[in-house]
């Protein structure tokens, strides 16, 4: 028996878990149910905070999550999670090894737990992990933690995703890995230092100190892209911890998440990040302009499905055997296919 | 004086560098050059051979590159070198670090490098990254290496754009890393173990080789994408050399990039590749595939800026803030816009 959508967003918003679990999957799936019970439960969301997770390779974020999701649990909050994999076009399938650190959540019903595949394209990863954040915020859990691995185009998707970014680093990384650092602390609000207990993590600490109190151009950049312009006193930046300017300055915090060692300081500036927003951005600059790489990205298979509907069938699988043969460059294969769609109206 | 795209293109094809350096900034830059001159040059493109390098950060892609550069010099054969820098969308900012030891590479006319930054989206490396290839296959060279570093999407990426895929791994790298690598087999021709000489090596090869031997379901699956059926008798695969049957089973070869060690077996394999694609893909359905990729890219970016360019000035930034006051879901704001788009003609 296949539930309606209505039935399930009211599931859902009763605390049914079974509800958000379906509907999870429909979104993933997107299955026509999906964006039916999202006209429902957009409403509701909006309460949560959205918290990104990312880093390089081994910095041990998963652990993170799980201490982090603990210590919100004793603050008597709810805890939703996203875990982010990457997965290949070919077969879907997903990196569970991590997934596997976090068994020990299961059992407390305050915590949600969702393993996403990002099925290759990064306008399917943004739409499809918002809309699974939407329906645990609408499921009324208070923190949404979502993680993804990755190196480059991954991070910048989790910062257009969360209010609040985290970027997990940890000592003995190569240092190619420092050099995407430079790319990192773009979108780091906060950069943690895991496995500090391990040699070398004093080295990991100063080079990010280093860093950022050079004033990165990266995180000009950003305030200006968020606030529009940037406060002559906040260059240089002589104190990393949160400057009396409102330019938001990434602290670096030292855990040892298998230990929970250091998870109470980096709630305590997670929080500082948020109420920074909540009075340096009231107008929710932030929020909009992520909800508009979200509408692009939609916007662009909207369009596509609508082009390929209206395209006579083999046109699509003519126009790549031309490119093949190269009897047309691709742009122009593209202007011919354009020519299907139907054009503006010229007024007379 | 602006050149004209004729012009530079005409003596792109008589070997002029400094032509090429300039629509290589075209494409780079989405200028209206470049599309003019791929017109003229995409017929003299699809000559060079051309090889993707990717691996997680940290395992000598860049050294191994050079080694390779300098090995297909020693036969004579010219090289085109495309690095892709992950960047991020706010500054543009590249990773330069690995760049730095290329430069024993400059000097020789024969070899061409040359930096990119990937701009945010995936659309954009795969139209862009290809168009540069275009261009130095138009050129003449041989062989074009595209290089990049990363974890997840962007090895999928750089699988769409080459005809053979080299994997490079090292020792010493972290669990999660490991098991990234079940989505990197299948994207991976030929599997490097770099820095051979190294601690660990050994046992890097082993589980590379445990992984290729158990008949992961990605070659199995990526057989199956590319050509439509497997052949019963490759699995399980117990010979990790070239089979007799038509299943490519990657390789896995070991190389000391900064010694130049094992890099001359490493040419043989890619050699094998080639010629291995020729025999079984006479067809180029693998060179189908990867256009269809690039030409649904290409007309997503197309289609959204016919959009903008019907949208009465305004509406977007209105659907914004309906989106961001929770008014209405995201996929409504969809359909809102999608009005403006002329509709299809109904026949009477």
């Amino acid at each position: 028996m296949i539930e309606s959508a209505t039935g399930l967003a009211r599931d859902l918003l009763r605390g049914n878990r079974r509800a958000l679990a379906r509907l999870l999957s429909a979104v993933e799936n997107a299955m026509p149910q999906a964006a039916e019970a999202m006209e429902t439960l957009y409403s509701h969301a909006g309460r949560a905070h959205i918290i990104g997770i990312t880093g390089a390779p081994g910095t041990g974020k998963s652990t993170l999550v799980s201490a982090l999701a603990r210590t919100y649990r004793k603050q008597g909050k709810t805890v939703g999670i996203i875990a982010v994999d990457p997965t290949s076009p070919f077969t879907g399938g997903a990196i569970l090894g991590d997934r596997i650190r976090m068994r020990d959540l299961s059992g407390d019903s305050g915590i949600f737990i969702r393993s996403m595949a990002t099925r290759g394209s990064l306008g399917g990863l943004a739409a499809t992990t918002r809309d699974a954040a939407r329906l645990m915020d609408a499921a009324g859990f208070d923190v949404i933690m979502i993680e993804t691995v990755g190196a480059g185009q991954n991070e910048v998707a989790i910062a257009q995703l969360a209010q609040t970014t985290l970027v997990v680093d940890a000592p003995g990384m190569g240092d190619e890995v420092q050099a995407i650092k430079a790319g990192i602390l773009e979108i780091a609000d906060i950069l943690v230092v895991n496995k500090a207990d391990r040699a070398g993590a004093q080295n990991t600490v100063r080079a990010l100190r280093l860093m950022v109190e050079t004033g990165h151009p990266a995180i000009k950049s950003r305030w200006i892209a968020h606030h529009g312009e940037l406060p002559e006193s906040a260059i240089p930046v002589t104190d990393i911890s949160l400057s009396d300017s409102p330019l938001w300055i990434p602290p670096i915090l030292e855990t040892v998440a298998h230990e929970s060692k250091g998870v109470d300081d980096l709630l305590d500036q997670i929080a500082a990040h948020k109420a920074f927003l909540e009075t340096n951005d009231p107008q929710g600059n932030l929020e909009r302009a992520q909800l508009e790489i979200e509408l692009l990205d939609r916007l662009r298979e909207t369009l596509l499905q609508h082009l390929f509907a209206q395209l006579p069938a083999g046109t699509f699988e003519a126009a790549i055997q031309q490119i093949h043969d190269h009897d047309i460059a691709p742009h122009e294969a593209v202007q011919e296919l354009m020519k299907h769609l139907q054009p503006k109206l010229i007024e007379a």
